[in-house]
């Protein structure tokens, strides 16, 4: 199976000896830092048994480009780990190979090694992807300034919405609508090129996957400020608009719900004209969703201005 | 969990950022390759749920350890994924840490990143370690010339055999043979400071995780050699010296059980001395067990030179 299936997605990187050595050899570039990041996918947690073999390898594969684009990193190589359950047949392996091949040509990041096992539970999915940024350049959480102005890429909400759909939810939406959210809950766009483009240029960043007010709290708390949110700029696809325009409610869904792997960073707002620019040149929606400021914590603020409060039950005024 | 437990594994790591990131910013060093490698545990499968969870924890370590050991390479940093049982309690964990804390001491590793979810199955562990050798010297499979010696560090098959005495067998061995074989089984030793000393004088090296024979052939096949082993001098701990005595028939477990952990090398044997001395240095017993020729495979000699056969049924004469 390695030699047959994984062997070719090593074959441009000569440090993998084809996959014929447990160990790959990477040279170091100087001028260069090394940024790594591992992700684990889980059958039945973190994609469903159903999904196709080819998205899943790509979710696999992006979930770990999202991590790097949010330190601005190029993708450089990646070492798989693939725990298999006994019932894994080999067409499941050709299209799940099949899908890490597409998304290594479209991202240029290349398989330097790897472990495969057989496991008596679900199949369990490791990549630890390697980047590459320029010295002492990465794009760490822990740089937001007072004043600073929020940007996100894309669209909020999507993934966890077309999550809801897979469950059954969302049913009053078209049919393409709801294509749209399970295309994008199987497969995140990691934002790597825009990620490179940041350095310089934000000051925090980070990348959505636990959710957009939980991660504008991590990137909040290692900055040592708050961060306020006007709710109403949060850009929503138009299925995700119409979701919420017929049920409010999903609107801590879109805010809470996570796999968005969108890039959330802040930057000077009187940069903003160059930041946007960048932005177009990506063919990236760009949004202005908020501003940080002294304290902690993450505010959310309806059209009025007035604090709300998420929780299960909805968001509602404090 | 991760603030507790395992932040305090990063700590003097600095591009780690006390894993509030996602990601880990490793400093290239000019002049140093980095030789990397990743390595899969799951519960029932590689190591036994009854095993002490600081084993565990180590055995997850050096498991990897062994392999860049095996390349020369110095171990540098490590990432770490844990899919965690349902039933996965703090004592556990607290263990586990304690046992890759203790080995981050031991062996100068330090936690850079990770993931941590959980799974409805089995406990799945993978830890990708990284490892830094001079550019251009790690130790590769592909080296080994014809008319070179073989050579393997400490003793072979104790692992095998004491997964065989925690499943019932070897009871007639006494208890403290028995305890030393299964502590040989969870507790490998990887010859970090041995495989460094290696450098400019093995053509070609290997760590034996899948057994002796198997592993001497992926070193043979990747060189383009044959390679001959004398049985007989196949090193054997006292207790498996002992077991094999009673039952002849182990003799195949113990070439071709695996979770040695051991040292394969080939070198010229005209600076046996040397590689002797070097051995000496590190208190490692070294014992040279064949020879690389001309042609292809694995042939096993008895004492008398003849080729001997493995099969499941033990070893015999061709």
């Amino acid at each position: 199976m390695i030699a047959r299936y994984l062997a070719p997605l090593a074959k441009e990187f000569k440090g993998a000896f084809e996959l014929t050595d447990d160990t790959a050899v990477i040279r170091s570039e100087s001028g260069f830092d090394i940024v790594a990041t591992v992700d684990t996918l889980v059958a039945g947690v973190h994609f469903l048994n159903s999904d196709p073999p080819t998205s899943i390898g790509k979710k696999l594969m992006r979930v770990n480009l999202s991590d790097l684009a949010a330190m601005g990193a190029k993708p450089h190589l990646y070492l798989l780990s693939l725990a298999l359950s006994a019932d894994t047949d080999e067409a499941w392996v050709a299209d799940f190979v099949a899908g890490l091949a597409e998304d290594q040509e479209a991202f240029g990041i290349k398989l330097a090694g790897g472990d495969t096992v057989s496991t008596p539970g679900p199949t369990t999915l490791t990549l630890t992807a390697l980047g590459q940024v320029a010295a002492g350049k990465a794009l760490l959480r822990s740089g937001a300034e007072i004043g600073d102005a929020i940007y996100v890429t894309g669209t909020i909400g999507d993934g966890a919405l077309g999550l809801a759909v897979l469950n059954g939810g969302c049913a009053s939406l078209s049919k393409h609508m709801r294509e749209h959210l399970v295309a994008r809950y199987r497969l995140p766009e990691p934002r790597v090129s825009f990620g490179g483009d940041l350095i310089g240029l934000a000051h925090a960043a980070i990348d959505v996957s636990d959710g957009l007010v939980a991660d504008l709290g991590h990137l909040a708390e290692q900055s040592g400020r708050s961060a306020s949110v006007d709710v109403a700029r949060i850009p929503l696809s138009e299925a995700a608009e119409t979701a919420c325009a017929e049920d409010r409610d999903l609107l801590t869904a879109i805010l809470t719900g996570g796999d968005d792997y969108e890039l959330l960073f802040t930057g000077d707002a009187a940069k903003e004209a160059e930041i946007l620019s960048r932005a177009k040149r990506c063919n990236l929606r760009l949004t202005r969703i908020g501003r940080i400021g002294e304290g902690e914590g993450v505010h959310i603020l309806d059209k009025e201005g007035t604090q709300v409060s998420l929780d299960e039950q909805g968001y509602r005024h404090f």
